[in-house]
């Protein structure tokens, strides 16, 4: 019924294995989606938002090279924002709120239109292994589907249970089953598996609301988008809503806490802390006695509601009686309630950068069964995996990213390096280069990449060497192009810049602080050059933060590139630390179990100090 | 969390979920749809198409009615037909090919923009029932909702079971969860249940077939449409394809027979007679070398086809053999195989004819769970069960539909009446009044009562008025013009018929079979007659009906106005058969068992005879 033998299966249809399927086909692989569901590929099981800090820059990522994630973003998008745009160009985030229906209908038709894309609806139960090879997959119905490679990208399903105060039912998401099979098996094979947790807040009826009594966010209102190729532009925007919780909101979920799963031990496993459910929030910040609440709509047409801020497990009943106490929430009608949801993970240091998995050969992990949180994380997994899954059984090198290249690097090196107690989640904090690692210049940095092995579009590729030459050409003309002082001057009274006496380069102007581009293109000189060199949107704005934050970036550079020495420095691959008697013994433990492939990496392991790094630098003949 | 007491909750979201909640809640009851997935409302679980033969039909009397199948249908649809267009007018059938995610979400919008209209997503596990009235739903997490009245929707979820081949398991749809609690509830109060089948065929790749082998169906040249409100008309349109199955094709599937569920006897329950598996199929008609298959595509954009005619359950590797023989699937790729589902019905004699139930006061039946099949079944049924949910609350009399008044009308005469003991789907051969029960004059015929009990428009009834007004004034122009005698000749001459000898009026002429009403339009004074009037398509078909089939028209009018009689003489409610000896022992028994409320009713139930009925008519003082 289905190939010989795939080159690459991927099992789910969610954010990651959307993304991997989409690489590895593209790449050339003959691939095969899997799912329990066609018609839930690409469902946001959450909130219908892409984007925002740190995750807004993976998206681009994503895109510069050459993956979906963005495009399906921009086709569905109901709203845009930059977020941070008041601090420097390394905080800015792209984020949009999107029709949770259209999203999905996009991610289908996008990869419907894939060649090499395969789809079959069914559940897998196991995986078929030939030693330590992976070799295909096994469904529900008891089919054995042959494959070289087998990404697994199963999210929440596996062994998926729900919980709403004291009930607890089986289920994937809600109204939906839960898969099984796949993590018993995995235990078998060695795997080491753990519990997650994570929660969705109330779906509502937008009738029910009252929207006077909240504060409009709308978004920006010249909306930018997330993908680098002609993906549409917003021409009108839905807002969202902002209200807080109060006192009294807390009192009524406080009197809940006895019922709630949280905290009468029946949920073992740790939530996101970063995306905690309401009665998390109160609870760890007792002295708060508001939190936001973000009421976003699920798209165009709908009436439904996503009342971001308040997940909760709590009883339903509970939920209830607290939201209703909330600003514009007096007469809410629920469509369905909050609810926690447990699922098997499989702690990521058990993989390569490949996201490979050490035990098994060509079985790569993408997405919330390697421990993350979130859409945009999910889906650079799968980018990843989905490429490397080609690349291996094509004889190629591994493609992964370094730590100053990418945050799809740093997750993924977070991941393996130090695995993950709690659903992870990007932020800009994690990224010790982040001024390297901007939404604006995700294409300059990836795109190369990316069309180097097969992904990213010759188009694509054109677009990014125009932006880079256009913009270069641009910050070389304020290198050499002196402004008139008398014109100069008009502009930095209007900014409240102290004045300049004589002629000069326009580019230490520009520096400063106060003078921003919109300034800048006040000069006839400059606005002839763009006009005469068709200078757009993302070029300016390249120019100016080259122009702007060059210094920050060439430190950062130079402080990447130190540190890249040790990155260098490559470990053996089946080196045997336990010889290492110097190395204390902890470390010794988490370099067995780990496996570094770089003395940059051991120094990131926790429990590896730097003078086991010196020994091993010693040993290594360094 | 909900009203206090809703009018009105419907479980399920279904064609007759949906329709029932749309109903209900349009003619003012505060209504709440409650379901197992919200993002499954208006699924169409098997073919991308709406109407056909009877089916069509049943969609203009739903659309008349004020119903919303009919505009969901032309908003989604692909292709339309008129079928049967070469017989006589009682025949003609609508048909669409739908946009299957279009269609999902045009109901949930219209049901969204409809108020009155609660949403919430769980599944309903048991019925509050308080003495002989129901009050409310219980459900999964053992939420009570209170209601005044319950419309049950349950389709194919009742205890759903799927199989394929030798295996089987729990799910109402493919990929979707069985329902549970209800039916145990329902017998536990009295209830006689049953167990039916129905089946599906695979989903393939339209990729992967090679269309240049089969036989292209394409819509109508000049498509119309369902309803008779101002919705789209197709300007584009997708092809279905024809191709058939073949001998080796039949050989391989008997080789799965041994491992059919149909055949070795795990499945115990009847399928649909006339939507046969293709097993079935070959096994009824063994001396058919060849069945037709229909390739209906899914939607406007996905690649995803529906195999119309290839219905099964057989093993899936015995699917994937054989329909890769078939022409133009050589290279066939499954999405996922054919399946069959037993589910639980209650036979339908244990409603009144408002759909209510005999046992349970307020509580309604409509769509599979009365032993139906079909999506048109479904949704009228549907509307029925909500606009009497409706009428009864609110102490106004139940609206049912006539034998001669509606296909409705006979469809649920024959379930209540005849009860079913397969899956009971509708042909233009049950209707004995079928040429007053066409597709064009459905808003003649049915607009008025929908009007009458506050569901149909204003806007509606007004198009209905001007439609029926137009149309007797074209006819009479007919009655009251005489032609030119050459000018008709030379008409005449072109179609073939008799020369006039003299001018008359146009009617006798145009009664001709030959003459239609392209040709009438030909003579200066009808096409004048009509550009001066704005008679539009619907009109002029209309009265071209009138004009070439009222003989016919007029005598089944009669017959109808006969029989009519018996349909006024009623039985008492709660009159004792058991006391009338005289009456046969079967009479009795199927009398008191069904309790039919008049004597028309009486006579069409199966054992009982032409004298029962005289002994009852005697007895009831005729």
């Amino acid at each position: 019924m289905f190939e010989k033998e795939y080159d690459v299966i991927v099992v789910g249809g969610g954010h990651a294995g959307a993304e991997a399927v989409a690489a590895a086909a593209n790449m050339g692989s003959k691939s095969l989606l899997i799912t329990m569901n066609l018609q839930t590929i690409g469902q946001m099981s959450c909130n219908p938002a892409m984007g925002g800090i740190a995750k807004g820059q993976i998206v681009r990522e994503i895109d510069a090279l050459g993956g979906y994630s963005g495009i399906v973003s921009d086709r569905s998008a109901i709203q845009f924002k930059m977020l941070n745009k008041s601090k420097g160009p390394a905080m800015w985030s792209p984020r949009s709120q999107n029709d949770r229906m259209r999203f999905a209908e996009e991610w289908r038709l996008l990869l419907e239109g894939t060649p090499n894309v395969d789809f079959y609806q069914e559940m897998v139960t196991g995986l078929l292994v030939k030693g330590d090879e992976v070799v295909g997959v096994r469904t529900s119905l008891g089919l054995d589907i042959r494959a070289k490679s087998v990404v697994l990208t199963n999210g929440t399903f596996l062994n998926g249970l729900i919980h709403i105060g004291e009930k607890q039912f089986g289920g994937g998401r809600a109204g939906e089953k839960a898969a099984t099979g796949i993590t018993e098996q995995l235990v078998d094979l060695g795997f080491d598996s753990g519990r997650m947790k994570t929660g969705t807040p109330p779906r509502v009826d937008g009738r029910s609301l009252d929207y006077s009594k909240m504060i409009p966010q709308p978004g920006d209102p010249d909306p930018e988008k997330f993908s680098y190729l002609d993906t549409p532009v917003l021409k009108q925007q839905r807002d969202c809503h902002m209200t807080h919780t109060s006192k009294v909101v807390h009192d009524i979920l406080r009197e809940g806490f006895d019922r709630s799963p949280m905290f009468n031990g029946r949920i073992k496993s740790i939530g996101p802390r970063y995306c905690p459910s309401i009665e998390d929030k109160i609870n760890r910040f007792s002295e708060k006695d508001s939190h936001q609440i973000f009421v976003e709509p699920e798209g165009w047409n709908t009436v439904e509601v996503y009342v971001n801020g308040f997940s909760t497990s709590l009883p339903e009943d509970v939920q209830y009686k607290a939201l209703k106490i909330v600003k514009g929430f007096e007469n809410v009608k629920f469509f369905r309630p909050g609810y926690a949801i447990e699922y098997d993970y499989f702690p990521p240091t058990q993989l390569r950068h490949t996201l490979e998995t050490k035990i098994i050969k060509n079985l790569y992990f993408a997405g919330q069964i390697n421990g993350t949180t979130g859409y945009e994380e999910a889906a650079s997994q799968g980018l990843i995996a989905g490429i490397n899954a080609h690349l291996k059984i094509n004889g190629q090198e591994p493609f992964t990213l370094k730590r100053d290249e990418a945050y799809i690097g740093v997750l993924i090196d977070d991941l393996i390096t130090k695995g993950t107690e709690e659903p992870y989640r990007m932020f800009t904090s994690r990224a010790e280069y982040r001024t390297l690692l901007r939404q604006d210049n995700a294409d300059l940095r990836l795109t190369p990449k990316g069309y180097a092995i097969g992904l990213a579009s010759e188009e694509r590729m054109r677009k990014m060497e125009e932006k880079e030459r256009k913009s270069k050409d641009f910050v070389k003309f304020f290198k050499l192009t002196s402004y008139n002082p008398e014109d100069m001057n008009q502009i930095l009274e209007e900014v409240d810049s102290a004045p300049v006496k004589q002629a000069d380069k326009m580019f230490k102007v520009f520096s400063r602080p106060k003078v921003r581009m919109d300034h800048m293109l006040q000069l006839k000189e400059v606005s002839e050059y763009v006009k005469s060199n068709e200078i757009n949107r993302e070029v300016m704005e390249q120019a100016e933060i080259q122009v702007k934050y060059s210094g920050y970036i060439e430190k950062e550079k130079s402080n990447a590139d130190k540190l890249q020495r040790l990155e260098n420095i490559r470990i053996p691959d089946n080196f045997d630390y336990s010889k290492l008697k110097s190395l204390s013994y902890e470390a010794r433990e988490k370099l067995n179990s780990i496996r570094p492939v770089t003395i940059s990496q051991a120094s990131r392991i926790s429990g590896v100090s730097p003078s086991d790094i010196s020994v091993l630098l010693v040993f290594l003949g360094r």
